[in-house]
């Protein structure tokens, strides 16, 4: 059987490829049908060649065609909607209702349709106009994106379809997308229909082009190559980190979503008042989709005494009752399998899980960890370890002042949560637990879990390093995560007829928000 | 004579020092009397110890107080203006008047100002309210910064008081300033009233701290020191790469302003209707200041025919005539002249100038130098090495297909100008120059030369690298500028009481701008 083809430049063609592979179907463990080709730089440069002449298409295009596009991919998706389903549940293990049909889909139809009316509007841009010295600025497309997704969401960060294509496309940038290797038929299926949007509106064909994998070093050279604008990379922090040497060697933006624990922090107030409600949030927030989430909640903070040792207990007694969900691919088990491992070396005792195995496919049993707070504070690096998937690690304080020397410990991540008492018995201990942990988190929350991430244009979905590369993006929530993929760009003195749409004196869309002479306003110049 | 002392944790202390520097007259190619230390890394240690508390203060601080500091920071410094102006003539050689006293100075002041009024109002901080998931979103404090200040600008981007300074200061954090090695005694007065301005409003004495030099390890392990939130560098490219490699290896953010040659294309028209105007323009704009000026036009494109070679003559001929400026350095002398010759041996003719000496002090010809499109073509990265002072090349193309394709060849340059016939006689070579140079640069003049940079809202001193490290930023303008400096802190259902000011319901100034429900207002929730 021959392998699928790649799309570049317009044409699914036979990739030239050094070899090819399979994706697992997690669920049998057993290959699925289709080989997908690893691709050779021949196909890497052929595509970078291809996006940059679209990107010059893009320029010009106005901004409803690029809306116009988005919301045909949308409507497109959904009309194969069942076929995308079948494709992702086969490859992800994920159940097909609720998550993949009712969740998911809808999340990733959602956010291109947020995005095409930012990108209609022009808001996002943040368009700024000095009256005073006739000079005014505005975000504009950064050039042509790579695009690499994550394993863990076959849909809402699928590279052909998912938060940082949205975002590229809706800058007005061509995207490269390199599908995740556990998904690469759903990420084809996205791109077929990505590629008929584009037709379908007048957008150049290599607007959106796909690859399913290339080699380390090409990936590199991907990243860093000077046609390239920009990367959008979600995965984990080993494959992250030397794409982001590579691409920052080469002066090139690089947003990384890389790994997170996700702190929580459990007051004893909040324990005292609802002790049931909390063990039930965080035991269906840390092993929902078997926990393989980026702000899964794998490192929970406790203060020794009151109700701590019950919480701990009913805990461990939900996680060993709880059925064992299927891993999204054998990689996932084997480093889970690991940190565990790691995590057990650095001294954490296993309360319940701590094996492979016990759910359909590959699996690895709902896994909690304890250690006390003195043992972190002098192990913490590797008390870090990330164990992505369903395992938290639950270390005990003696004290606040304890606590809160844990937190500060605690390295850059995506989310950080405190549950405190709702009569205020807390309020004392949250204010000094909050102030240490504030710096250390992109999001903050409050008696809620981490693992909801609304695509709001509050959103951070980031954080300080090594969460990410850079702690003033986010990687969901529109308009904030388009600002990623635009170059700012002043126009001085520029003659008016010559200004872009998004500068004239008159707002364009009279709905469009601009920055005029220090105020915010829909009004023209 | 003992060195100096430096200001660390509210102190001006002797430094551990590796040994000390001094300070040239310029003008007189005489060393200034003043010592200065090299710190070891144990004076950057305890100024980043104390960078940390400083921060932690400056967290909990009213907006109130930050803005009161910079302004009693701006009448302080306009209270000893006579002595700043005489130290930084007798360091730098630029004039009293009216370059330092009467538009370094103000210039310096002014951007105090705007930032303080910035940092009390709070919209650079783009404060984002999303009532339906109640998730809001703001720009908080980065951390301690980092300055290293350029040495062509001893107020206005003095690492103690000017762009870099303000930002980092408006933005909430403390800044640990590295002087220019070519200005200390200019970076040491403005210190001394930093210092003076925190304690008269209740800062922590730590949040301006200075240091005069380092070796370049320890440099590197500053800005990639766990306790540093980032840095703001402005300078060579040499060092300032190798600044990026540490900060960027530990996860720091780090914004850059490199080298920049700054393409200024003249259309056949421009010179057919106003030769000796844009002559004029031309010839003063490169000459100011001896030409070191990050936005100095160091690159000149012309089209073959019309009235190029009698541009080409005048210019000559005005730079013979045109007395020669004195170098800020030896440092920049000895640069220039190996730029120059570098120029040369990559096949440019020598119009003009092309020798050291000339003027008083340091000094280095008025240059101009010549090469054909063709040869540019095939020379184009020698070609475009940065000869930094009173120096440019033109490059004379057969024809504007072959114009075009030399402005492709232009690295990414803070600036690019376009002049053109005011009558629409150059208009679609315009349009297709334009499209050509746009990506290329951060801001795009028409008519206009780029050595004005006015602190403008819609300014963008920053661009493609290598003119920065991240095309998504300026180092001039306010409010933009101050967003380098900001984490963004997502609040996710957090309680009302325990908002940030700028996230309340009520609008904590009643001016402040937000995006409320993806409307910008400056009303309350």
């Amino acid at each position: 059987m021959s392998a699928q083809p790649v799309l570049i430049a317009g044409r699914w063609r036979a990739s030239q490829a050094s070899g090819t592979f399979r994706a697992d179907n997690p669920t049998t463990k057993e290959p699925l049908p289709d080989e997908y080709p690893i691709s050779t730089w021949q196909d890497c440069d052929e595509a970078l060649t291809a996006a940059v002449d679209a990107a010059q298409t893009l320029r010009r295009a106005p901004s409803e065609t690029i809306a116009a596009f988005l919301e045909a991919y949308a409507a497109r998706i959904e009309a194969r909607k069942d076929e995308l389903v079948a494709m992702a549940h086969a490859e992800s293990g994920l159940p097909k209702a609720p998550r993949l049909s009712e969740v998911e889909f809808p999340r990733t139809t959602g956010q291109l349709r947020q995005a095409a009316a930012a990108a209609r509007e022009g808001s996002w841009a943040l368009p700024t106009i000095d009256t005073k010295n006739n000079i005014r600025s505005v975000l504009e497309p950064i050039g042509p994106v790579c695009v690499f997704g994550p394993n863990n969401f076959p849909f809402a960060f699928n590279s052909a379809a998912g938060g940082d294509f949205v975002a590229a496309i809706a800058a007005g940038n061509p995207v490269i997308a390199k599908a995740n290797s556990s998904h690469p038929g759903t990420t084809r299926l996205f791109a077929e229909e990505a590629e008929a949007a584009a037709r379908q509106v007048g957008l150049p064909a290599a607007t959106v082009q796909l690859i399913y994998r290339t080699g380390h070093a090409d990936g590199e050279r991907l990243v860093s190559d000077p046609r390239v604008g920009a990367t959008g990379y979600t995965g984990s922090r080993n494959a992250g980190l030397k794409l982001k040497t590579a691409a920052e060697a080469a002066g090139k933006p690089i947003y990384l979503e890389l790994s997170s624990v996700n702190p929580v922090v459990v007051l004893p107030g909040a324990l005292e008042e609802r002790l049931e409600e909390v063990t039930g949030e965080f035991v269906g927030s840390c092993l929902m989709g078997a926990g393989q989430f980026c702000t899964n909640p794998g490192f929970v903070v406790l203060q020794k005494g009151g109700k701590t040792d019950a919480f701990i207990k009913l805990v461990a007694d939900k996680f060993r009752a709880a059925p064992v969900g299927t891993l999204l691919s054998k990689a996932v088990e084997k480093t889970l399998t690991e940190s565990v491992a790691t995590l057990v070396r650095a001294g954490a005792e296993v309360l319940a899980g701590g094996k492979p195995g016990g759910g359909q496919g590959f699996s690895f049993g709902n896994t909690l960890l304890l250690a006390s707070g003195e043992h972190f504070l002098q192990n913490h690096a590797a008390l870090q370890t990330e164990a992505f998937g369903n395992s938290t690690l639950f270390v005990v304080a003696d004290d606040l002042e304890q606590l809160c020397r844990v937190v500060d410990q605690v390295e850059g991540s995506l989310t950080g949560c405190v549950y405190s008492h709702r009569g205020g018995a807390d309020d004392a201990a949250y204010e000094r637990v909050a102030f240490h942990l504030r710096p250390l988190v992109g999001r903050l929350l409050n008696d809620k879990m981490p693992t909801g991430v609304a695509v709001s244009p509050a959103m951070n979905h980031g954080g300080p390093y090594p969460s990410t590369g850079h702690p003033g993006f986010t990687a969901v929530g529109i308009p904030a995560s388009l600002r990623r993929f635009g170059a700012l760009h002043s126009y001085d003195a520029v003659r008016p007829a010559r200004l872009p749409p998004l500068l004239l004196d008159k707002n364009p869309t009279g709905k469009t928000w601009r920055l005029i002479d220090l105020e915010w306003t829909q009004r023209n110049v």
